[in-house]
């Protein structure tokens, strides 16, 4: 990071206005932005703010519909038995990158809209917010991620429901399940990498369409990790929504089947 | 709400910058919005006004247009044998959605751009608007929806246009009625929890992206309800859509199958 | 319109807070927006200025690309047996929408974003452009649109392009040439309805969200009547889009069936 | 050029307030942009800053998600035997389209978000970025799309991999090769120019739309060259992806397949 007091030594941000969109250079005196200090481990005032307590409800809601609408949407997709009559399998990716845009968008101003553990975890590392904050956030997540696929199973029939999840397997047919683990890592690094262009400060405070576009970015990466890696595991980038889902299908199995289903829950049959 | 008053004590809005896209506190003093006061029942100076009437018209305009472009495209799905050679399901979901995104985006200056009687509803009983204009919106809606019906059916011709919808029923096979209901229930809650978010003062004055985003995710959560519940019921989260369909395709039906038709009344045909 | 007065004497601006995204009130007095005065017929120093040229070339080739982007596609849906292997009718709507979406996005600086000469005469007739300049205009749309149709021809050899269009015929099986006629006016009356929301001053001024997302609506307007009405008419909203596509296709035939092929020329073989 | 100072003389910006979105004339004085200086060729400073290497870094990373994500896309709906239980020749284009969005808008503020060589030779042919940086670029940009398409080959076996891509031709049935470079002639064109809209000084402080929608447009445009020449060459408007696809796949045959394979990679078995 010494190349930074480089960067200033050479006036680097004479590069700033050469560069279409803000090519080059992060100047680093005279900066416009505000750097927050780190996040401490433990914020005491945090547990007793009715703001600590929204935050968490928001995050349990918005699990809760994001669980109900994409578990749905796959479920229609799934049941039918020719694929053209249904919205097809880039209508599930659909429902997932939408669901996401939407619900980040209306939640966003309430708890930061992070939806997914993943995402918590990583702002977590990055000192974004506190480890009380993180851990509440994480367990409203997992809750809500319960709730919504409870509601489904209990729309379409215990019956109905695992007979039409069964058979689960975690990766698809022609793939190792080194690949499949592979495939997760890099389209979670796809989203959090997304989620921290569109948060970063720094950005925000050069770039002016950051922070109006935020959501949208974040919503299409989870659209395109879906198209691309549904093939191989059923895309299992939020474990929240995989959480719920196997702990909804499965309860009855015993739980060394869990890390197997707990990326590999979704679009079992879709193979025809 | 007290957990409020702890929140100022508590310096809340030290919690703001640390958030990523404004996690956390709203705080209370030194706010930089404007509350309206709520909305009187009746506001008599309204109805003497042009731009009460105007807003009217608009409403009649937009739910007009919005049968118009849904139920012709639906037509349009249903009439093929094969689906692959229509816009499938999933273009029956993309006309709802960015239908309600344009005629938001048209209408929000003139009427506030509800173009849904649930929308209205919602608003009136946060008394965001007076019950005369509540009301008035309703009907114009309704009377909007019946026309756009009519011209469709008009274009398809009475034989066809019945044909191709008789044999609506409420819920699909393998889902019971309270599926349906709750299903209906929880999509309408989907949009009118995303219009609230969008058209929060509180909001609108803390994040920058709100107010310019405001017409997309709207009208993304009405294509994502769809995605997700057009195989259980034909998704019927606009009151006024139902029932205008619901007329114009069964006038002369006994009212008894009214409750019935009014949220099945679309794609009762997708099978195959 | 004299209920405008009426409206100023009522204090109608209070309504405007009360009402979520805008609904109610334009006041009339302390507005701030500039309404620009009509434009002259004729507009004798437009002819020798470099912009007025420049706007042309810009329609020109905005028109250009827009042909022979979405011909394009659908020449590769028709071409195919089997829809599911294309880009489908729903691909075909997308093609159509997006390119307006970005053609306006880019010329709008240039010439306004027109592309479709019935956006500049509606324009015209409202004043917003003077004659001089809408003549020109629809003279470089046509010639666009008969040279993007023409490379298209070009890549796809004569032979192969006149079987694929032949046999067009106006109206699909089922519909009157009442009905198609009819979903043509409504349709293009979407598009310009949604064009004249988009760039209104009034709004602009009132709204913050309306000059930032202006090309999407219209974009989608294009995108969604698309979908309703390729299976009626194959959607001829844009006359130089039509006129240029027929031109390519049919130059040997009489020029009765001139009419005929305006409005249909496009996906006369989708059927199977 | 001289046409520019009979703008002035005639007072062009009269007609700017009375075209829609802009319509009409630039004004030369009284600007309220600055247009930055043509970079130079070589910029000695720039070699020892830390922001040019971490630009590259970021064209790296870009171009390896890009081409990771874009090209297992593709093989999952190669690999299947029914197209309609994939996302189909659609979903591949949203693919493209969708990461250049979300790539563009991650990296503009570090790098410009060229992600393309095309597009870094056309800023580089209009002086917006110094010889040295363009080429530095370049390199970037092709080793990140071998390593994103080698990922995808690490994941699928060699053999599945090659077995799939086998019997790659540049140009469908019924094109000559004439047809298909010119189809990548245009396509190239539509998107550089999309660019230059986005990012041009001018446009930007006049039009209060372009910098904050400016990733949108240019990702759209990917997606609609996708939609229309997939079915000809299968779209190789990004040269470092055809590179990287090619080298990954073919590293045993000679380089005289090498102009054949360089825009003809993608999509070679969807036919059917």
């Amino acid at each position: 990071m010494e190349g930074k007091e480089e960067d200033v030594r050479l006036g680097a941000n004479k590069f700033a206005e050469r560069q279409p969109i803000g090519t080059a250079a992060q100047t680093q005196d005279g900066k416009d932005y505000v750097e927050p200090p780190p996040a401490p481990l433990f914020e005491p005032g945090e547990l007793k703010s009715w703001s600590f307590y929204r935050a968490g409800i928001a995050e349990f809601i918005a699990t809760f519909l994001f669980l109900y609408i994409s578990v749905l949407t796959v479920m229609g997709v799934v049941k039918s038995n020719t694929k053209c009559s249904t919205v097809g399998i880039q209508g599930i990716a659909w429902a997932f990158g939408g669901m996401i845009f939407v619900l980040v968008y209306c939640t966003a101003g309430i708890s930061g809209g992070h939806i997914n553990p993943a995402v918590t975890l990583g702002l977590f590392l990055a000192r974004k917010l506190s480890l009380t904050r993180a851990l509440f956030y994480m367990v409203m997540q997992c809750l809500g991620a319960i709730c919504g696929a409870g509601v489904v199973k209990g729309f379409m029939g215990a019956g109905q429901y695992g007979r039409l999840a069964g058979g689960a397997n975690v990766v698809a047919h022609g793939y190792t399940k080194g690949d499949g683990l592979g495939a997760e890592i890099i389209g979670t690094f796809v989203l959090v990498y997304t989620v921290f262009s569109a948060t970063d400060a720094k950005r925000s405070a050069r770039d002016s369409h950051v922070p109006i576009l935020a959501p949208l970015p974040i919503g299409f990466a989870v659209f395109l990790v879906h198209l691309a890696t549904i093939p191989i595991t059923g895309t299992g980038i939020n474990p929240a929504r995989s959480l719920g889902a196997a702990i909804i299908y499965n309860k009855d199995r015993g739980w060394d089947d869990h890390v197997r289903l707990i990326y590999s829950f979704h679009y079992p049959k879709i193979r025809s």
